[in-house]
């Protein structure tokens, strides 16, 4: 099982999260490419520390909107959506290559992300980058969604990820935030439920039913008070199930 | 000899200069890289269309100053400035990718030019961005600029560049824009210069002696009224005296 | 009849649509205020301008994308959106402070101009910005749009404006900008239905027949090809038909 | 003896410094105006608890250079930066007159700060814009600057502020940021330099000789850590030594 986490989301002299601890729990860093947070000195920082540690770098591309922390929806053209991906693909693959590492998977950040899973040219925006710059580039997204069924059918690889510290609907979609059982806080209970994504590929949905959850990545947050302690207990307790976290790309 | 000028350096819905034009004209594209011009889909569509017609790409890497076209000097810390650039060098190269190509040089902008002809800090970031990027990457500059001796001095290829519509000292040097001389603005004189250039490597100066211009390229200047039809008689002079223009990146 | 245009929208060294030719048209001009175009010199000059002529100011308002030109819909919460509105009605107003003038109305530019004619969350951030910060200060609108109804429910004085060069329904409503009669692109039928609409507040839709149009001003597109010529026909045609262009704002 | 310090620096999702604790310390709150930092909803934020309270705003004005935080040196020209500042001083003025307030002085921030006060052409921009946009706004800065000089001369009322935390060379002058006895760490220390400044008017230099320091404003640092109890302890202190802490600006 992988576990995955976004990084690098600092702007100038502002800071965001906590990148170095998180560095060490996590088997896969989603890097922000410097359109809805992360610059280049940040860029470089994280992606030496994760080839130095054998995390894997992932491009976590966002909209142009700094002010808006890529949170909001933007009304895309599809050309100019694929154009500023390679973009930001090309820019962290720069300072992979000076670490003699490279960009491994690519995934969209906030607003990109939702989007992506339901509208079509932004999820073939999306495809079209990723098959245009690097046909062998995985993209980590949410299982069914619109864009891992484009990207399947583009012929790339889709790797899904599950929220351990999310509800789920017993169809397998996550519980709306604004919704009753949204937000699973325990951290004990969060890394249960890791573990059992990782051991029997399956989730206690909030209804109490037990349903399939085919993730091959965990995605743990960054951002929050407690973000890092919560991180070290899932992974402390992938490891005492006999998981061992790696990265799904090689 | 090679031609080069400045392209893409549009911004959204804003335009400069006749990029279409002048590619039919140059050997060597200077693409602007989003920092002080130029955005993802002009960059996309430059690179096409520089590929298709065997136009050499190099990355026109500037200061992040947009309201200032990257014209204003900033002073840079020398890890920033390096970084910046070699995010620029990154993204840019990710659009050759996509057609077949890839960045073959590399020549600073504006202020950033400036600044690395004297200044020992942002002339060593240019040369640790190339360093560090790709060894193997030429520099576009002005001979005997302090960039042009770093990069000498840390193996890098230099490719100097001459001016046939400014005005030179007998030492070499450019006439100070504000200064007499400053401009050569009759274009048949530009052409017969840029001949000389080419086939003597020398410069009639200022005072009107004749002073060596051992340069590689000739840049021609694209964003002026009339700077299309001065780079279309540079052109067809050049090739009036047996000089086929070639790209000097191979 | 008031005669606005969009005007101060380029940025940095890119320039967008004749300013100083339109200035000489117009009655009220719709100033960028930096956010999808516009800097502050180019701010300070049209206001220059402007004042000297007896031409109203108008706070253009957009979105925060340059890249974009505001033509992108973003999807603000409320209060992120009625604060940027707030930021750019202070700035354009210091401008005109300069010059013993002030800015006399909003007018949303290009995304926000349509969200805000259909969205009640980004019609009613227009509405609070303009009531907070001024709540003399008229909404120039498209007649009948969430914008014009929230703001006249708030108290603030609508202006409708009207477009002769745009097709319309018979409902009153502008022809789809890809469905078939969209644009009128006769120069002499536009300044005829400028006419009409300012002596008989009508215009002759797709079908023929005559609808009302109780617009106060005629919006005057600049930034195309013969933009200006179109808008002195506009003009001499309604001086021919005794109609003396004259600001809506006092 | 007015108390200031740096307020609103945060932009979009990022923070930086406690805004609120600060903002019980103070009497005069420099906000950030958006070019090198802050953002319209903070503001907002800011001159709604700033009025609340009675602390005056003033307006940090910066360079436009987010990346770097106003803190690297951009070689502007003098009418581009004076209605870049003109710009900053009637956006953070529409949030002023939101809450019935409005901006009582002007303070550069960073590396406008250390230009203008050396820096002609720089300096006269500043005094410019303040004059242009408002004669009776007082200017917050060095004494003895270049900016304090040229203020003075335009009939600008111009408050010197002092830094309790900084060491002074016997010439009055700050010791620089990189030579011995630069910064004073012992908050107790810094309380009572600030009491000696508020009651004598004089401060310890670095060779120990007691020197006049004819400041009518202290300087708090709000950015680091502990910054917060250090503006607690010299507050305590102030008042202790029965000095009402007031603002410069009615």
């Amino acid at each position: 099982m992988d576990l995955n986490a976004d990084l690098g989301e600092g702007f100038g002299i502002w800071r965001l999260g906590d990148d170095d601890a998180l560095l060490n729990l996590v088997t896969s860093a989603n890097v922000a490419c410097g359109f809805h947070g992360g610059d280049p000195p940040t860029m470089r920082r994280v992606c030496a520390a994760a080839v130095q540690r054998g995390v894997a770098i992932g491009a976590q591309v966002g909209y142009r909107d700094l002010a808006g922390f890529g949170r909001r929806h933007i009304g895309y053209a599809f050309a100019e959506l694929r154009d500023e991906i390679i973009y930001q693909l090309g820019a962290l693959d720069a300072f992979c290559r000076v670490f003699r590492g490279r960009v491994r998977y690519l995934k969209p950040h906030g607003a990109l992300y939702h989007a992506a899973a339901r509208d079509e040219s932004q999820a073939a925006a999306v495809v079209a980058a990723v098959g245009e710059y690097d046909h062998e580039l995985p993209v980590l997204c949410a299982p069914g969604s619109m864009l891992a069924q484009l990207a399947v059918g583009a012929g790339l690889r889709v790797v899904a990820e599950g929220f351990a510290d999310r509800g789920y609907l017993p169809n397998g979609q996550l519980v709306p935030r604004t919704a009753f059982g949204a937000l699973v806080t325990d951290p004990e209970e969060v890394a249960a439920r890791a573990v059992r994504m990782a051991t029997e590929r399956t989730v206690v949905a909030v209804d109490g039913s037990v349903i399939p959850c085919p993730v091959e990545s965990i995605c743990l947050h960054g951002d929050s008070p407690g973000a890092v302690a919560a991180a070290e207990l899932v992974r402390a307790a992938l490891i005492d199930a006999g998981v061992t976290p790696t990265p799904f790309a090689r």
